[in-house]
Protein backbone atom coordinates (compact mmCIF):
# COMPACT_ATOMS: atom_id res chain seq x y z
CA UNK A 1 0.00 0.00 0.00
CA UNK A 2 2.68 2.28 0.52
CA UNK A 3 4.25 2.49 -3.00
CA UNK A 4 0.67 4.69 -3.36
CA UNK A 5 0.86 7.18 -0.52
CA UNK A 6 3.03 9.83 0.11
CA UNK A 7 3.00 12.07 3.66
CA UNK A 8 0.24 11.96 5.79
CA UNK A 9 -1.84 10.79 3.13
CA UNK A 10 -4.48 7.93 3.40
CA UNK A 11 -6.23 6.02 0.92
CA UNK A 12 -9.85 5.94 1.46
CA UNK A 13 -13.19 4.56 0.37
CA UNK A 14 -15.67 5.21 -1.55
CA UNK A 15 -17.89 3.68 -0.43
CA UNK A 16 -20.93 3.76 -2.27
CA UNK A 17 -19.13 2.95 -5.63
CA UNK A 18 -16.63 0.34 -4.63
CA UNK A 19 -13.88 2.87 -5.42
CA UNK A 20 -10.51 4.61 -3.22
CA UNK A 21 -8.94 7.84 -3.18
CA UNK A 22 -6.25 9.29 -1.73
CA UNK A 23 -6.83 12.09 0.40
CA UNK A 24 -4.72 13.64 3.03
CA UNK A 25 -5.70 16.13 5.98
CA UNK A 26 -3.33 18.89 5.93
CA UNK A 27 -3.26 18.87 2.07
CA UNK A 28 -6.93 17.88 0.55
CA UNK A 29 -9.98 15.89 1.33
CA UNK A 30 -13.12 15.94 -0.36
CA UNK A 31 -15.84 16.96 0.59
CA UNK A 32 -19.89 15.87 0.45
CA UNK A 33 -20.65 19.04 -1.92
CA UNK A 34 -18.32 17.39 -4.69
CA UNK A 35 -20.41 14.02 -3.92
CA UNK A 36 -23.90 15.67 -4.08
CA UNK A 37 -22.60 17.56 -7.25
CA UNK A 38 -21.66 14.18 -9.22
CA UNK A 39 -24.54 12.85 -8.24
CA UNK A 40 -26.70 15.67 -9.07
CA UNK A 41 -25.69 16.22 -12.96
CA UNK A 42 -27.45 14.48 -15.58
CA UNK A 43 -24.73 12.72 -17.51
CA UNK A 44 -25.24 10.64 -20.47
CA UNK A 45 -24.83 6.79 -19.75
CA UNK A 46 -23.06 5.20 -22.62
CA UNK A 47 -21.23 8.00 -24.33
CA UNK A 48 -19.96 11.45 -24.25
CA UNK A 49 -17.38 13.85 -22.91
CA UNK A 50 -17.10 15.36 -19.99
CA UNK A 51 -14.56 17.90 -17.60
CA UNK A 52 -14.41 18.55 -14.05
CA UNK A 53 -12.80 22.24 -13.39
CA UNK A 54 -11.44 22.16 -9.84
CA UNK A 55 -10.69 18.69 -9.36
CA UNK A 56 -8.62 18.66 -6.43
CA UNK A 57 -7.81 14.94 -5.81
CA UNK A 58 -10.59 13.81 -8.29
CA UNK A 59 -13.30 13.09 -6.80
CA UNK A 60 -16.10 14.18 -9.05
CA UNK A 61 -14.04 12.19 -12.05
CA UNK A 62 -14.05 9.20 -10.05
CA UNK A 63 -17.89 8.95 -8.84
CA UNK A 64 -18.52 10.09 -12.22
CA UNK A 65 -16.60 6.81 -13.74
CA UNK A 66 -19.99 4.78 -11.99
CA UNK A 67 -22.58 6.65 -13.71
CA UNK A 68 -21.28 6.79 -17.11
CA UNK A 69 -19.05 5.09 -19.91
CA UNK A 70 -18.00 8.34 -21.47
CA UNK A 71 -14.79 9.89 -21.00
CA UNK A 72 -13.72 12.44 -17.93
CA UNK A 73 -11.44 14.96 -17.96
CA UNK A 74 -10.14 16.55 -14.74
CA UNK A 75 -8.31 19.75 -14.59
CA UNK A 76 -6.29 20.58 -11.53
CA UNK A 77 -4.09 23.65 -10.98
CA UNK A 78 -2.16 22.59 -7.83
CA UNK A 79 0.46 19.82 -8.61
CA UNK A 80 -0.39 18.72 -5.14
CA UNK A 81 -3.76 17.78 -5.67
CA UNK A 82 -3.12 16.64 -9.62
CA UNK A 83 -0.42 13.92 -8.31
CA UNK A 84 -3.24 12.43 -5.75
CA UNK A 85 -5.83 12.53 -8.24
CA UNK A 86 -3.24 10.51 -10.71
CA UNK A 87 -2.34 7.86 -8.60
CA UNK A 88 -6.15 7.50 -7.37
CA UNK A 89 -7.47 7.27 -10.71
CA UNK A 90 -4.27 4.53 -11.39
CA UNK A 91 -5.35 2.92 -8.59
CA UNK A 92 -8.61 2.19 -9.65
CA UNK A 93 -7.53 1.41 -13.11
CA UNK A 94 -9.45 3.98 -14.95
CA UNK A 95 -7.10 5.00 -17.16
CA UNK A 96 -8.61 4.67 -19.79
CA UNK A 97 -11.80 6.59 -18.67
CA UNK A 98 -10.65 9.69 -16.99
CA UNK A 99 -7.77 11.61 -17.54
CA UNK A 100 -6.20 14.59 -15.41
CA UNK A 101 -4.90 17.51 -16.93
CA UNK A 102 -2.73 19.90 -14.76
CA UNK A 103 -3.42 23.40 -15.67
CA UNK A 104 -5.26 26.29 -15.06
CA UNK A 105 -9.49 26.71 -15.77
CA UNK A 106 -8.87 29.77 -17.21
CA UNK A 107 -6.92 28.87 -20.00
CA UNK A 108 -8.26 25.18 -20.44
CA UNK A 109 -10.52 26.01 -23.06
CA UNK A 110 -8.00 26.70 -25.65
CA UNK A 111 -6.28 23.70 -24.49
CA UNK A 112 -8.92 21.00 -24.46
CA UNK A 113 -10.76 22.40 -27.14
CA UNK A 114 -14.08 24.72 -27.75
CA UNK A 115 -17.26 23.63 -27.86
CA UNK A 116 -16.01 19.94 -27.97
CA UNK A 117 -17.87 18.49 -24.56
CA UNK A 118 -21.48 17.20 -23.79
CA UNK A 119 -20.97 17.91 -19.73
CA UNK A 120 -18.72 20.46 -17.58
CA UNK A 121 -18.92 20.21 -13.71
CA UNK A 122 -17.24 22.18 -11.46
CA UNK A 123 -17.04 22.80 -7.37
CA UNK A 124 -15.01 25.95 -7.39
CA UNK A 125 -13.86 28.05 -4.56
CA UNK A 126 -16.64 29.15 -2.69
CA UNK A 127 -14.63 32.18 -0.79
CA UNK A 128 -13.99 35.52 -2.40
CA UNK A 129 -10.65 36.25 -2.19
CA UNK A 130 -10.12 39.00 0.97
CA UNK A 131 -12.97 36.72 3.12
CA UNK A 132 -9.25 35.17 4.97
CA UNK A 133 -11.60 33.79 7.96
CA UNK A 134 -9.12 31.27 7.88
CA UNK A 135 -5.73 32.63 6.61
CA UNK A 136 -3.97 29.93 8.76
CA UNK A 137 -4.79 27.15 6.48
CA UNK A 138 -2.34 25.43 4.36
CA UNK A 139 -1.69 26.98 0.89
CA UNK A 140 -3.11 23.63 -0.61
CA UNK A 141 -6.45 24.13 1.16
CA UNK A 142 -6.48 28.46 0.51
CA UNK A 143 -6.16 28.40 -2.98
CA UNK A 144 -9.07 25.48 -3.08
CA UNK A 145 -11.08 27.03 -1.24
CA UNK A 146 -10.41 30.69 -2.43
CA UNK A 147 -10.68 32.37 -5.55
CA UNK A 148 -7.27 33.47 -5.54
CA UNK A 149 -6.46 31.76 -8.71
CA UNK A 150 -10.22 31.52 -10.26
CA UNK A 151 -13.26 33.42 -9.44
CA UNK A 152 -16.55 31.98 -10.02
CA UNK A 153 -17.22 34.16 -12.88
CA UNK A 154 -14.15 33.04 -14.55
CA UNK A 155 -15.16 29.42 -13.75
CA UNK A 156 -18.60 29.80 -15.32
CA UNK A 157 -17.23 30.78 -18.70
CA UNK A 158 -14.48 28.53 -19.20
CA UNK A 159 -17.12 25.74 -18.31
CA UNK A 160 -19.17 27.68 -21.15
CA UNK A 161 -16.28 27.86 -23.44
CA UNK A 162 -15.77 23.92 -23.47
CA UNK A 163 -19.55 23.03 -23.91
CA UNK A 164 -20.73 22.20 -27.34
CA UNK A 165 -24.65 23.53 -27.84
CA UNK A 166 -26.88 22.19 -25.66
CA UNK A 167 -24.02 20.93 -23.38
CA UNK A 168 -24.97 20.69 -19.65
CA UNK A 169 -23.00 22.72 -16.98
CA UNK A 170 -23.34 21.56 -13.34
CA UNK A 171 -21.86 23.99 -10.40
CA UNK A 172 -22.15 23.42 -6.44
CA UNK A 173 -21.96 26.89 -4.46
CA UNK A 174 -23.14 28.73 -1.29
CA UNK A 175 -26.95 29.61 -1.55
CA UNK A 176 -25.75 33.28 -0.77
CA UNK A 177 -23.85 33.57 -3.94
CA UNK A 178 -27.09 32.13 -6.21
CA UNK A 179 -27.89 35.95 -7.37
CA UNK A 180 -24.22 36.25 -8.78
CA UNK A 181 -24.12 32.73 -10.29
CA UNK A 182 -27.38 32.27 -12.28
CA UNK A 183 -26.20 36.30 -13.54
CA UNK A 184 -23.01 34.76 -14.47
CA UNK A 185 -23.88 32.24 -16.47
CA UNK A 186 -27.21 33.86 -18.85
CA UNK A 187 -23.87 36.14 -19.43
CA UNK A 188 -22.15 33.04 -20.70
CA UNK A 189 -25.20 31.62 -22.50
CA UNK A 190 -26.03 28.63 -20.02
CA UNK A 191 -29.42 28.68 -19.16
CA UNK A 192 -30.29 27.71 -15.63
CA UNK A 193 -32.80 24.62 -15.56
CA UNK A 194 -32.67 22.55 -12.49
CA UNK A 195 -31.78 23.99 -9.21
CA UNK A 196 -31.59 21.91 -6.06
CA UNK A 197 -30.94 23.45 -2.44
CA UNK A 198 -29.67 21.46 0.54
CA UNK A 199 -30.37 21.91 3.90
CA UNK A 200 -28.54 20.73 7.25
CA UNK A 201 -31.72 19.62 8.63
CA UNK A 202 -35.14 20.64 9.03
CA UNK A 203 -36.32 24.00 9.82
CA UNK A 204 -32.93 25.63 9.16
CA UNK A 205 -31.73 27.74 5.80
CA UNK A 206 -30.45 25.65 2.88
CA UNK A 207 -26.21 26.00 3.11
CA UNK A 208 -25.46 24.44 -0.15
CA UNK A 209 -27.02 25.25 -3.95
CA UNK A 210 -26.69 23.03 -6.77
CA UNK A 211 -27.66 23.99 -9.97
CA UNK A 212 -27.26 22.90 -13.87
CA UNK A 213 -27.91 25.24 -17.53
CA UNK A 214 -28.03 24.01 -20.50
CA UNK A 215 -25.65 26.38 -23.35
CA UNK A 216 -28.11 28.25 -25.55
CA UNK A 217 -30.95 26.12 -23.60
CA UNK A 218 -34.64 28.02 -23.33
CA UNK A 219 -36.06 29.29 -20.05
CA UNK A 220 -37.63 26.76 -18.03
CA UNK A 221 -36.23 26.22 -14.86
CA UNK A 222 -37.40 23.77 -12.03
CA UNK A 223 -36.75 23.87 -8.47
CA UNK A 224 -36.11 20.01 -7.34
CA UNK A 225 -37.50 18.61 -4.34
CA UNK A 226 -35.00 19.83 -1.13
CA UNK A 227 -32.31 17.61 -0.04
CA UNK A 228 -31.63 17.29 3.85
CA UNK A 229 -28.13 15.78 5.18
CA UNK A 230 -28.82 14.98 8.55
CA UNK A 231 -31.87 13.64 10.56
CA UNK A 232 -33.10 15.43 14.10
CA UNK A 233 -30.80 12.48 15.57
CA UNK A 234 -27.69 14.14 13.45
CA UNK A 235 -27.50 10.49 11.59
CA UNK A 236 -27.54 11.19 7.74
CA UNK A 237 -30.65 11.00 6.32
CA UNK A 238 -31.40 7.83 4.20
CA UNK A 239 -31.01 10.05 1.10
CA UNK A 240 -27.32 11.20 1.93
CA UNK A 241 -26.04 7.84 3.65
CA UNK A 242 -27.25 6.09 0.20
CA UNK A 243 -24.85 8.87 -2.23
CA UNK A 244 -22.13 8.42 0.35
CA UNK A 245 -22.47 4.45 1.46
CA UNK A 246 -24.38 2.72 -1.24
CA UNK A 247 -28.08 0.81 -0.80
CA UNK A 248 -27.76 -0.82 2.49
CA UNK B 1 -76.42 39.83 4.98
CA UNK B 2 -77.61 40.50 1.70
CA UNK B 3 -76.87 44.12 1.86
CA UNK B 4 -73.05 43.32 1.68
CA UNK B 5 -73.13 41.18 -1.21
CA UNK B 6 -74.01 41.21 -5.21
CA UNK B 7 -74.69 38.54 -7.80
CA UNK B 8 -72.97 34.91 -6.74
CA UNK B 9 -70.73 36.74 -3.94
CA UNK B 10 -70.54 35.04 -0.41
CA UNK B 11 -69.18 36.04 2.67
CA UNK B 12 -66.50 33.60 3.72
CA UNK B 13 -64.22 33.21 6.60
CA UNK B 14 -60.51 34.12 6.81
CA UNK B 15 -60.99 31.56 9.75
CA UNK B 16 -57.05 31.76 11.06
CA UNK B 17 -57.96 36.05 11.72
CA UNK B 18 -61.50 35.72 12.42
CA UNK B 19 -61.68 38.10 9.22
CA UNK B 20 -64.56 37.55 6.93
CA UNK B 21 -64.12 38.61 2.97
CA UNK B 22 -66.57 39.09 0.02
CA UNK B 23 -65.64 36.42 -3.16
CA UNK B 24 -67.46 35.58 -6.05
CA UNK B 25 -66.44 32.12 -8.12
CA UNK B 26 -67.02 33.91 -11.39
CA UNK B 27 -65.25 37.14 -11.12
CA UNK B 28 -62.43 36.69 -8.20
CA UNK B 29 -61.42 34.29 -5.12
CA UNK B 30 -58.43 34.47 -3.19
CA UNK B 31 -55.93 31.94 -3.38
CA UNK B 32 -53.24 30.20 -1.38
CA UNK B 33 -50.16 32.15 -2.74
CA UNK B 34 -51.88 35.30 -1.15
CA UNK B 35 -51.79 33.88 1.81
CA UNK B 36 -48.31 32.74 1.63
CA UNK B 37 -47.39 36.04 1.27
CA UNK B 38 -49.43 37.58 4.16
CA UNK B 39 -46.82 35.36 6.17
CA UNK B 40 -44.12 35.49 4.74
CA UNK B 41 -43.29 39.19 4.97
CA UNK B 42 -41.51 41.11 7.38
CA UNK B 43 -43.75 43.57 8.91
CA UNK B 44 -43.31 46.25 11.34
CA UNK B 45 -45.93 44.96 14.30
CA UNK B 46 -46.85 48.81 15.96
CA UNK B 47 -46.37 51.59 12.79
CA UNK B 48 -45.21 51.74 9.66
CA UNK B 49 -46.83 52.38 6.31
CA UNK B 50 -47.57 49.67 3.85
CA UNK B 51 -49.03 49.12 0.10
CA UNK B 52 -50.28 45.90 -0.91
CA UNK B 53 -49.76 46.07 -5.27
CA UNK B 54 -52.68 43.88 -7.11
CA UNK B 55 -54.82 43.73 -4.16
CA UNK B 56 -57.97 41.74 -6.00
CA UNK B 57 -60.75 41.61 -3.44
CA UNK B 58 -58.09 42.75 -0.77
CA UNK B 59 -56.95 39.48 0.78
CA UNK B 60 -53.56 40.73 2.01
CA UNK B 61 -54.45 43.33 3.42
CA UNK B 62 -57.00 42.00 5.36
CA UNK B 63 -54.77 39.43 6.43
CA UNK B 64 -52.01 41.59 7.16
CA UNK B 65 -54.26 44.35 9.15
CA UNK B 66 -53.94 40.90 11.79
CA UNK B 67 -50.10 41.24 11.78
CA UNK B 68 -49.47 44.72 12.19
CA UNK B 69 -50.96 48.03 13.47
CA UNK B 70 -49.66 50.08 10.76
CA UNK B 71 -51.62 51.83 7.75
CA UNK B 72 -52.16 49.52 4.87
CA UNK B 73 -52.85 50.59 1.41
CA UNK B 74 -54.36 48.33 -1.49
CA UNK B 75 -54.57 49.05 -5.00
CA UNK B 76 -56.49 47.11 -7.31
CA UNK B 77 -56.81 48.16 -11.56
CA UNK B 78 -60.41 46.62 -11.34
CA UNK B 79 -63.54 48.26 -10.31
CA UNK B 80 -65.36 44.83 -9.71
CA UNK B 81 -62.48 43.85 -7.16
CA UNK B 82 -61.64 47.00 -5.79
CA UNK B 83 -65.23 47.10 -4.93
CA UNK B 84 -65.45 43.85 -3.03
CA UNK B 85 -62.31 44.96 -1.36
CA UNK B 86 -64.16 48.15 -0.05
CA UNK B 87 -67.09 46.25 1.33
CA UNK B 88 -64.60 43.38 2.95
CA UNK B 89 -62.64 46.13 5.02
CA UNK B 90 -65.94 48.36 5.70
CA UNK B 91 -67.47 44.18 6.61
CA UNK B 92 -64.53 44.08 8.88
CA UNK B 93 -64.71 47.48 10.16
CA UNK B 94 -60.98 48.14 9.40
CA UNK B 95 -61.34 52.02 7.67
CA UNK B 96 -59.06 52.98 9.80
CA UNK B 97 -56.45 50.76 8.82
CA UNK B 98 -56.91 49.89 5.39
CA UNK B 99 -57.67 52.09 2.41
CA UNK B 100 -58.42 50.59 -0.99
CA UNK B 101 -57.34 53.17 -4.31
CA UNK B 102 -58.34 52.22 -7.32
CA UNK B 103 -55.61 52.61 -10.03
CA UNK B 104 -53.08 51.71 -12.06
CA UNK B 105 -49.83 49.83 -10.20
CA UNK B 106 -47.44 51.90 -13.13
CA UNK B 107 -48.98 55.27 -11.84
CA UNK B 108 -49.29 54.35 -8.34
CA UNK B 109 -46.14 56.10 -6.83
CA UNK B 110 -46.84 59.66 -8.14
CA UNK B 111 -50.04 59.34 -7.17
CA UNK B 112 -49.05 57.81 -3.40
CA UNK B 113 -46.08 59.07 -2.93
CA UNK B 114 -42.13 58.76 -3.78
CA UNK B 115 -40.46 56.52 -1.08
CA UNK B 116 -42.66 57.02 0.91
CA UNK B 117 -43.27 53.67 2.32
CA UNK B 118 -41.96 50.68 4.77
CA UNK B 119 -43.39 48.04 2.93
CA UNK B 120 -44.80 46.55 -0.45
CA UNK B 121 -46.47 43.42 -1.28
CA UNK B 122 -47.46 42.11 -4.63
CA UNK B 123 -49.10 39.01 -5.61
CA UNK B 124 -48.71 40.10 -9.51
CA UNK B 125 -50.30 37.95 -12.56
CA UNK B 126 -48.49 35.07 -13.09
CA UNK B 127 -48.67 34.23 -17.15
CA UNK B 128 -47.43 36.21 -19.94
CA UNK B 129 -50.06 38.31 -21.92
CA UNK B 130 -49.61 35.50 -24.86
CA UNK B 131 -50.18 32.57 -22.69
CA UNK B 132 -53.46 31.91 -23.42
CA UNK B 133 -54.12 28.42 -22.27
CA UNK B 134 -57.34 30.23 -20.67
CA UNK B 135 -58.52 32.45 -22.90
CA UNK B 136 -62.20 31.93 -22.12
CA UNK B 137 -62.30 32.79 -18.41
CA UNK B 138 -63.93 35.82 -17.60
CA UNK B 139 -61.81 39.55 -17.97
CA UNK B 140 -61.81 39.83 -14.26
CA UNK B 141 -60.17 36.90 -14.14
CA UNK B 142 -58.05 37.36 -17.51
CA UNK B 143 -56.62 40.46 -16.02
CA UNK B 144 -55.81 39.42 -12.74
CA UNK B 145 -54.01 36.55 -13.91
CA UNK B 146 -52.15 37.47 -17.30
CA UNK B 147 -49.57 40.49 -17.69
CA UNK B 148 -51.84 42.19 -19.64
CA UNK B 149 -52.21 45.88 -17.80
CA UNK B 150 -49.12 45.13 -15.59
CA UNK B 151 -45.33 42.88 -16.28
CA UNK B 152 -43.39 41.31 -13.54
CA UNK B 153 -40.86 44.05 -14.53
CA UNK B 154 -43.52 46.68 -13.78
CA UNK B 155 -44.69 45.82 -10.65
CA UNK B 156 -40.58 45.66 -9.22
CA UNK B 157 -40.66 48.95 -10.34
CA UNK B 158 -43.31 50.77 -8.61
CA UNK B 159 -42.94 48.35 -5.92
CA UNK B 160 -39.24 49.91 -5.41
CA UNK B 161 -40.40 53.43 -6.48
CA UNK B 162 -42.84 54.02 -3.33
CA UNK B 163 -40.14 52.27 -0.86
CA UNK B 164 -38.14 53.92 1.46
CA UNK B 165 -34.13 52.95 1.82
CA UNK B 166 -34.28 50.31 3.56
CA UNK B 167 -38.03 49.27 3.22
CA UNK B 168 -38.91 45.66 2.30
CA UNK B 169 -40.64 44.63 -1.02
CA UNK B 170 -42.19 40.80 -1.19
CA UNK B 171 -43.41 39.08 -4.16
CA UNK B 172 -45.21 35.83 -4.60
CA UNK B 173 -44.60 34.25 -8.37
CA UNK B 174 -43.70 30.70 -10.19
CA UNK B 175 -40.58 29.46 -9.63
CA UNK B 176 -39.81 29.29 -13.48
CA UNK B 177 -39.71 33.27 -13.59
CA UNK B 178 -37.23 33.12 -10.80
CA UNK B 179 -34.33 34.70 -12.49
CA UNK B 180 -36.71 37.32 -14.26
CA UNK B 181 -37.84 38.04 -10.92
CA UNK B 182 -34.36 38.87 -9.07
CA UNK B 183 -32.57 40.19 -12.42
CA UNK B 184 -35.80 42.63 -11.92
CA UNK B 185 -35.11 43.66 -8.54
CA UNK B 186 -31.71 44.07 -8.80
CA UNK B 187 -32.02 46.69 -11.92
CA UNK B 188 -34.48 48.46 -9.45
CA UNK B 189 -32.49 48.65 -6.17
CA UNK B 190 -34.39 45.95 -4.29
CA UNK B 191 -31.59 43.26 -2.88
CA UNK B 192 -33.00 40.03 -2.83
CA UNK B 193 -33.00 39.06 1.04
CA UNK B 194 -34.99 35.95 1.50
CA UNK B 195 -36.86 33.41 -0.78
CA UNK B 196 -38.90 30.76 0.64
CA UNK B 197 -40.10 27.73 -1.93
CA UNK B 198 -43.29 26.28 -1.53
CA UNK B 199 -43.52 22.59 -2.31
CA UNK B 200 -47.09 20.88 -3.66
CA UNK B 201 -45.88 17.75 -1.41
CA UNK B 202 -42.71 16.03 -0.42
CA UNK B 203 -40.89 14.67 -3.22
CA UNK B 204 -42.53 17.08 -5.87
CA UNK B 205 -40.93 20.09 -7.72
CA UNK B 206 -41.46 23.47 -6.31
CA UNK B 207 -44.69 25.49 -7.62
CA UNK B 208 -44.45 28.86 -5.99
CA UNK B 209 -41.79 31.06 -5.10
CA UNK B 210 -41.79 33.42 -2.08
CA UNK B 211 -38.99 36.58 -1.88
CA UNK B 212 -38.56 39.58 -0.07
CA UNK B 213 -35.78 42.24 -0.53
CA UNK B 214 -34.43 45.24 0.75
CA UNK B 215 -34.29 48.78 -1.15
CA UNK B 216 -30.36 49.47 -1.31
CA UNK B 217 -29.68 46.39 1.00
CA UNK B 218 -26.15 44.54 1.18
CA UNK B 219 -26.14 41.24 -0.72
CA UNK B 220 -26.88 38.27 1.71
CA UNK B 221 -29.33 36.07 -0.04
CA UNK B 222 -31.10 32.89 2.69
CA UNK B 223 -32.93 30.29 1.35
CA UNK B 224 -35.48 29.50 3.96
CA UNK B 225 -37.41 26.07 4.85
CA UNK B 226 -38.90 24.68 2.77
CA UNK B 227 -42.72 24.60 2.50
CA UNK B 228 -45.00 21.96 2.14
CA UNK B 229 -48.68 22.46 1.09
CA UNK B 230 -50.07 18.88 1.39
CA UNK B 231 -48.90 16.03 3.30
CA UNK B 232 -49.26 12.34 1.81
CA UNK B 233 -52.76 11.79 2.32
CA UNK B 234 -53.89 15.13 0.44
CA UNK B 235 -54.62 16.96 3.45
CA UNK B 236 -52.85 20.27 4.27
CA UNK B 237 -49.74 20.17 6.36
CA UNK B 238 -49.83 21.55 9.69
CA UNK B 239 -47.78 24.72 8.76
CA UNK B 240 -50.66 25.71 6.04
CA UNK B 241 -53.90 24.23 7.89
CA UNK B 242 -52.43 26.62 10.95
CA UNK B 243 -51.71 29.61 7.88
CA UNK B 244 -55.04 29.03 6.77
CA UNK B 245 -57.02 28.08 9.79
CA UNK B 246 -55.45 29.44 12.48
CA UNK B 247 -53.79 27.06 15.99
CA UNK B 248 -56.23 24.27 16.67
Amino acid sequence: MEEWLKDDERLDYLLAENLRIIQSPSVFSFSLDAVLLSKFVNVPHHKGKMVDLCSGNGVIPLFLSARTKGHITGVEIQPRLFDMAERSIRYNQLEGQIQMVLGDVKEIPQQLGIEKYDVVTCNPPYFLAHEASDRNISEHHAIARHELYLTLEEAIQSASRLLKQGGKAAFVHRPGRLLDIVTAMRANRLEPKRIQFVYPKEGKEANTLLIEGIKDGKPDLKILPPLYVYKEDNEYTAEVSELLYGKE
